[in-house]
């Protein structure tokens, strides 16, 4: 293969420039899915598509593909790459945007550089991964996958009380293909890590070979509310202090073990929550990852029996309430080793890493191979104003990301 | 000493009328210090003190006294019974106003026994016992005992934004008297134990020997909020965690010991309190409390060591400030032991027992002494519509309470 130079320039040119698309009156980045705000990024992205010769199709669910065809017929399966636009509130400029733009700016170096692909390329911008302004996050993924059915994402309630098929139909991106028209050869998606694994061992990239299962919880803690002085220790049937043993149980269970799982307890409350009586409830959240579904539920299996033994142990009642559930996901093994290729190749410290976050990813991988890369987030921040990656980070993941959608489409 | 009837029936009609003054529109007891619901509480007891012959003097802080002065002159020191009449809100009917009805039956059963005490005897209802209005609470005792400066107690601004001062002049009961007119020789206030102690235990009248100390601190922990997805458990400073252990610490440190050391973890948050982010900060609140001073200290120095190791294992920042800090009282031997004997010599299970609650009965024994008596409380409920205590238990103090005060006042 003849060694292609990536136009970084343009690429962190262009991110920046989206980046400023959307803000709010405080400065905040929020590109909402379907929000006016989406909209502008939606046509600055599609402007972007044609400069680089692509002809636009969008989906009934607002999917953008910018499709490359120069050598094959319409019909050819093709490689794809991308991710999403749309933002939380107050977000980075990097998440999703940087697997879409990079994604754009790998076909219009192959373009630019006049190959021929063997197959057809195509970019990908999915709506709604965030899944701030509807439900579920990776909507417009998990619809062209076939996972949902259109009729009900298109009816999808925002929490502004909107209607997702409305408000594209409003932008101008309710599109005419149906979801899926387009079966992907292979899928990749280059996105910041968020996560602070690759920055704190000192990794330019991540191979990531498979994406955690996740269990969320919600646990109902009922003890009785008394006199903080006048209750003696031995007759107290204390809330808080079971979901605080709850708590470190959790801890235990995922520190214990070699294994990746993670457990947190991110959200807590305590009734009455008043200084002098003791706490009659305590409600908490559970959010348990893993990789291994089979850990996953040996997980799920082992808190359940520590809430039966603590309830018996505290006088209390314990209620869990699922939150939601999604198994692991493996991703294709042939693409992830061309990622350590590539990587190889151009003497970037590459490791395999699991996908601690959701992506669309994980949702094309149930129609194709498919496969991620990670780049480094600085001090693993994400969501967040400070999202950050270095700009020689980036022009490293972006030519990963051309070298094995090269392999894949054969130029 | 001529065995004497207590009008039981009296009194109990009275708690139950005054009980029935300062309902919301819900129905709920909500007679806050100095309000009109307070007023219309005041003016019924008023009313009572003038149907047993009392005199009513009212100081300036608006503490309620109702004096019988029938065998000696105006300045003797007189056995002084009380408690308070204020409520917080959604009240019981029994905290506070027991003491006050049954120190009056009490007089009222002397008076009309044609008995002539070598002492005068007095009943005080005391102003904003519970705090729910004003701060500090027992405010009217403290003043009264010299702890509180008169002019910044009337300036003591409400949580409606009133000033106590003006409320109690609008109300009527700005008194002429300066608080500490009255230099009582002893004084007994018989109360509702508002825990679960004696009822659980089976005993019909505690001798109340001591009241614990109280210690208030608020925590701070400041971790790092990170996802919780790709943040591996080794890398992370959750303040969740660390509030969890430092409640369990706490729980271990008061049931490790014999004594009677209790410690509660009432009020706690979290933030960002979401279910997929690890807690950068968690504040709690810290409720200690031990009739030994030695000990009490002793216990906020082993918490102060458990958080200094934890701030450097979970690396995490923690800060304390202190709410509350009342040093332990130790009520008057003498009176405790006349409790016991009063109770023996009507047939009585009698044990001495802590207070665990502050009760106006702590700021007299800076100046007198001083001692309680506590009836059980059905389930050790308190501040509460289902607060009670049965007929025959509140008759039995009330019947103690006649026999401790004939032996101080001589009659």
């Amino acid at each position: 293969m003849t060694a292609l130079a990536m136009n970084a320039e343009r690429l962190l040119a262009r991110l920046h420039t989206l980046g400023q698309i959307g803000r709010d009156k405080a400065g905040r980045l929020v590109r909402l899915a379907a929000s006016d705000a989406d909209k502008a990024g939606r046509d600055q992205l599609a402007a972007w598509m044609a400069e680089a010769g692509l002809e636009l199709a969008v989906d009934a669910i607002g999917n953008m593909f910018g499709l490359w065809r120069e050598a094959t017929g319409p019909e050819a399966a093709p490689v794809l790459l991308g991710s999403h636009i749309d933002s939380v509130i107050d977000a980075g400029i990097y998440d999703g945007c940087y697997g879409v733009l990079a994604g754009l700016e790998v076909i219009q170096t192959l373009k630019e550089a006049g190959l021929r692909p063997a197959r057809p390329l195509a970019v990908a911008a999915f709506t709604n991964e965030e899944g701030v302004r509807y439900a579920p996050d990776m909507l417009g993924s998990l619809t062209f996958a076939g996972g949902l059915d259109l009729a009900v994402a298109l009816a999808s309630v925002g929490t502004d009380g909107s209607v997702l098929g409305a408000e594209l139909s409003r932008i101008g991106y309710a599109g005419p293909h149906a979801p899926g028209f387009l079966r992907p050869h292979a899928y990749v998606e280059l996105h910041i890590e968020q996560g602070p694994v690759l920055e704190r061992e000192g990794w330019q990239l991540g191979a990531v070979e498979n994406l955690q299962g996740i269990s969320w919880q919600r646990v109902t803690i009922d003890g009785v509310a008394n006199h903080a002085g006048t209750t003696p220790m031995a007759m107290r049937r204390d809330a808080g202090i079971a979901a605080a043993r709850a708590m470190l149980f959790l801890r235990g269970l995922a520190t214990a073990s070699n294994h990746p799982t993670v457990a947190t307890v991110g959200s807590l409350a305590l009734e009455p929550n008043a200084i002098n009586v003791i706490p009659a409830r305590a409600t908490f959240t559970v959010d348990l990852r893993d990789p291994d579904e089979a850990r996953l539920q040996q997980a799920e299996a082992a808190f359940a029996a520590h809430l039966a033994a603590l309830a018996a142990e505290e006088g209390v009642s314990i209620s869990t309430e699922r939150l939601a559930r999604f198994q692991p996901v493996l991703f294709d093994a042939g693409i992830v080793a061309s990622i350590e290729a590539a990587a190889a190749a151009r003497g970037l410290r590459c490791r395999r890493i699991t996908s601690g976050a959701g992506h669309d990813a994980q949702m094309l991988a149930r129609i194709c191979p498919a496969a991620m890369i990670f780049v480094p987030s600085a001090e693993g921040i994400s969501h967040n104003p400070r999202e950050h990656t270095p700009p020689r980070d980036l022009a490293a993941g972006a030519n990963v990301l051309l070298e094995v959608a090269r392999g894949l489409a054969g130029c």
